[in-house]
């Protein structure tokens, strides 16, 4: 099953040229999710061939304008192209009363419906689940509410072992039961196990985003073990005075978040308009967790390649 | 004095690769106004070396979201990077909720006053005067309330004829009053009118923007004898149905306006995302107003040259 993100911004609040604000379009089995939409969103998805008309569920982590400027645009974009199927947008519930207010002063009467699901910064919460995957809030540690989202793949039905089912001549109607972990006894009374007809499928993946955060271990049991955890890195550990100050995380400390929570692969992010270059940035972040990627953008991480 | 218009942005509503919503830069006697501020007009800004903290006023159309969702993001930029000057907006009265909406949500508190000042869609008003130049709003026939701007060059100082001052031993004292219009009178008792020791100065310029709106003679008496008439043109000639459906004009329409209303020169943007090029758009303009050119992003044009 496809799982993979691309990058369509990775600036943080102010402007830097060539650097745009927090957004990540993620394809999971071939259905779009956007997580943030600074402002500019809707150019980077034309840049980066990302069709908006594809994106069905929007995710909204916080109400500072670098993670949501671009929503309003692209609200109003999907009803000028035409589009009638619903759009589902999960976020603090002040953004809807920001959306209804600027839609309401354009005259614009939306084409199709917007489904709000309000998230909660106070915990967890399961937000979403369909045949795919399940999709839960992470209450992080910012200057204002702001919840991360937990992209875990659903786990996926069992392999059937096709040659060993094929000299037991069993009937094509039990290989629905056996996917999903049913014995099987013969017409002749022989049990068979269901482990002996299938094998295990592979581990569901899981994608973390985190950001914006300072550095809080209240969100660590959550994303343990994610195939690729995406942290914030707003600053160098030098700064970190600033980064304890305005809430956010070093590249550093965003490391020792993927060390502590047995990240399998780390992508830093939100990177403050005073680096022109990033390397820094991330020999920082590879110092201590090796398995480490810049979130540039227009670049495609596969989740678990 | 100098008096250019610098366009950042020349789309309409639904976006489109490589161009962005409307936003113009004008730079009059080194002082720096912006007209509109769509999404990505930051960034804009950025790339064609507008610097965001040089600007003290901001001109704000109508509020559908290619005008005006630039704004916020602007407007929070200038306070991180530490504006501490007023910055003055001219505007529908709405905006101010929806800015002050989002403000308050980020929990930001500005370190630099803005001060609005509200526009009247029902008449023509004079909402800034200053040494170099008098702004007036444009009352346009668009879906919902919609100005225009009229900025206008104040009439100059005469202009001395030094070598004649010099023979006539005329002392400097008198230079200011002769500038603005007095006549001398010599020790000798010889009395010499102001037209034989001064010239008239130039003409004054002025710069009609004029988007959105429908073809409406109601605004041409206003406009009239623009050094620089912008004017949108979002279809073609051949969707004039479209064009009148929504409001809008079309590049054979915009020419008619630079026509009856005897402007210089047009220039023509807000170019429907149908287009992928604009010679068309161009071409139809210019087969009955020659003096036209296109609102490309990135070109800059001298008021009057």
């Amino acid at each position: 099953m496809k799982f993979e993100v691309t990058i369509l911004g990775s600036s943080s609040a102010t402007p830097i040229f060539n650097r745009n604000p927090t957004s990540q379009a993620l394809n999971i089995n071939e259905r779009m999710y956007l997580i943030d939409c600074g402002e500019g969103t809707q150019q980077q998805m034309l840049r980066f061939d990302v069709k908006a008309s594809r994106i069905d569920h929007i995710f909204i982590s916080h109400l500072h304008g670098d993670h949501y400027l671009g929503l309003v645009g692209l609200i109003s974009s999907l009803h000028l192209n035409g589009r009638i199927k619903p759009l589902k947008i999960y976020c603090p519930p002040q953004l809807k009363e920001i959306i209804d207010l600027q839609l309401s002063y354009s005259e614009t009467t939306l084409q199709y419906p917007v489904e709000y699901y309000f998230t909660n910064p106070k915990k967890a919460e399961v937000i979403l689940e369909n045949q795919d995957i399940i999709v839960e809030t992470i209450p992080l540690d910012h200057r204002i509410e702001c919840t991360g989202f937990l992209f875990r793949e659903k786990k996926r039905l069992r392999k059937l072992i096709k040659e060993k089912l094929e000299h037991l001549n069993i009937p094509i109607e039990y290989y629905s039961p056996l996917k999903k972990g049913a014995d099987y006894t013969a017409p002749d009374g022989t049990f068979y196990k269901n482990d002996t007809l299938t094998i295990d499928s592979s581990e569901p993946k899981t994608y973390a985003y985190c950001s914006d955060t300072m550095y809080n271990e209240m969100y660590f049991e959550q994303i343990n073990g994610a195939t690729l955890l995406y942290h914030e890195s707003t600053f160098l550990n030098n700064m970190l005075d600033r980064a304890v100050e305005t809430h956010h995380t070093t590249a550093l400390q965003a490391a020792e978040v993927a060390l502590k929570t047995n990240a399998k692969k780390l992508l830093i992010g939100h990177f403050s308009a005073r680096y022109k270059t990033l390397n820094e940035l991330l020999d920082e972040a590879r110092s201590i967790f090796p398995e480490t990627e810049l979130a540039i953008e227009g670049r495609t991480f596969m989740i678990g390649e």
